[in-house]
């Protein structure tokens, strides 16, 4: 198996993927190989000064990179040979099984769904993102922000692919999955929520617990949080901002330590056919080596064809 | 000027209501009477224990309570003898100026809405809710939940109605207005945000600053933060869960401890004719004490009429 890494993505780029690179190693034998795509002069000069391994290693040179604030169409089809660009077109072709950036976040997006495309079945992929929770575990919150607009179906959608997600690479057993709403009973909520509620229900890939509410998504009432893109987008970033207004109040806690979104490394893109991690930009070495892991464990536990194998049924 | 207080909403009626009110009495001399709606029986000698003045105030025999659980209209249509149903029918008929009650919050606004009856111009009255922010100051959330499915209109709305009580209320000159969004620029967001935001950049009744997002909210980026009931419900529970997580952690701190949404009493009725203040089922006396201030205010600064006035404009 082979993961490649965009190691010009990120404001830290490419030290802190080395860095990343070297811890993922340092943890023991990987029956993996890793192809890293960027600027061979900056790549290979820092692999020697880590004293990475180079036997399972390959660099693939990128003569260009596409920066956080280009469009990220525009920049896809104009850099050809951007190491985001190179990276899609090794995934698409089969030379790689799995491709992680901490690069532009839309290019990624847009490569992830062009190049390699959603899974037969899957309308709209979706992106995730981990909820940090009290006793230490986390939580999926499906979507994060990539479909503004949704309809009851992708939110059923969400629901299967976040399920499987958090059953095979974050290890729960059956995942409760929970419906973000306004109100515990059935009925409540806006007409999206309603409808998604009935498809929920009725769903045979997942096991539903209901309704949840706003004060639910930062305890452990439900493995995976379902909600439109929108919401979760504004939930997430007001997560994130709980790390932000602990540090300034100079609170020392654990669980609010926990809410520093740098250390989980890179979030799913799912429902697409192959394993895409897009990083936070300012990922540094513990995130690249947590996204590595992910992908890794992506492919062993061959997410992928389990996802296939459902959307095949025509949920 | 007379404000009518539901003595039996809320967990701890009548009991904190009448603490509530020696408080405001004790804060010194008020060009106020209050109308007490409960039952006599058992306001009358909680009155005398707390040394309350009798000369201001009017006790209104209600035989009837409208629980927590029971359905609005229902409740509202066979009770009539209700602490609720009474306030509404005093308010409507001019028997007093406005009404505060802690008790059912559907049956409250049912009431608001058919007995008193939406501002001229006004589609849908919202429900705002404070938001603390780190400087001390408070912020305010339109809509926390009444509209679950909103139109770009009805944003644009509430803005307004927002607006008008951030700055004769909460004080704030000009106050800001940030439409919560799930990015900053201009064309950002779901469907019902992007027309949002042409409405509200084109609004001359508020200053609005653009979008905010997620991050923004616990912060003092904007005064007025505008969303659908949706988004506002979600976002107001997972603030008020912060509160419970920091307690649970042993977290001290002045700040963190200003999301304990019991403080601040109760959240105004905006767009609805006349001042109708709806507390928390938790309220304590000082919330009560609050939610009388609040009203005071609204009369005062003849709130009702300054909204009037612009929607009369046909905004």
């Amino acid at each position: 198996m082979d993961i490649a890494l965009d190691m010009m993505g990120g404001d830290y780029a490419p030290l802190e993927a080395v860095k990343g690179i070297s811890l993922f190693f340092a943890e023991g034998v990987k029956n993996i190989t890793l192809t890293l795509i960027g600027d061979e002069a900056a790549v290979k000069p820092l692999l020697l000064t880590h004293a990475i391994p180079l036997d399972n290693i390959t660099v693939v040179h990128a003569s260009q990179v596409i920066k956080m604030q280009e469009h990220p169409t525009k920049a896809l089809r104009e850099k050809q040979q951007s190491s985001i660009a190179i990276g899609f077109h090794l995934l698409a072709s089969g030379k790689t099984d799995a491709f992680i950036s901490a690069g532009n976040t839309g290019a990624m997006m847009v490569g992830a769904l062009f190049s390699i495309k959603a899974i037969d079945g899957v309308a709209r992929p979706t992106i995730g993102a981990y909820i940090p929770r009290e006793n230490g575990t986390l939580g999926l919150l499906v979507d994060a922000g990539i479909n503004a607009d949704c309809k009851p179906e992708n939110l059923a959608q969400f629901a299967i692919l976040g399920s499987l997600y958090a059953e095979h690479i974050l290890g729960y057993q059956h995942p409760k999955v929970g419906l973000i709403n306004i109100g515990e009973e059935e009925g409540k909520g806006n007409l999206l929520a309603q409808a998604a509620y009935t498809l929920l229900k009725e769903s045979k890939h997942i096991n539903f617990i209901g309704n949840i509410e706003g004060r639910d998504i930062l305890l452990d009432k439900s493995d995976v949080m379902v909600c439109d893109g929108f919401t979760g987008n504004v939930v997430l970033k007001m997560a994130e901002s709980i790390y932000d207004l602990a540090q300034r109040r100079g609170i020392q806690d654990e669980h609010f330590d926990r809410f520093n979104f740098e250390m989980y490394g890179g979030v799913p893109v799912l429902g697409v056919a192959k394993p895409v991690i897009i990083g936070h930009g300012i990922s540094k070495d513990f995130a690249f080596k947590n996204m590595i892991l992910i992908a890794q464990r992506m492919l062993e536990k061959e997410l992928m064809q389990k996802m296939k194998d459902v959307f095949v049924q025509k949920v």
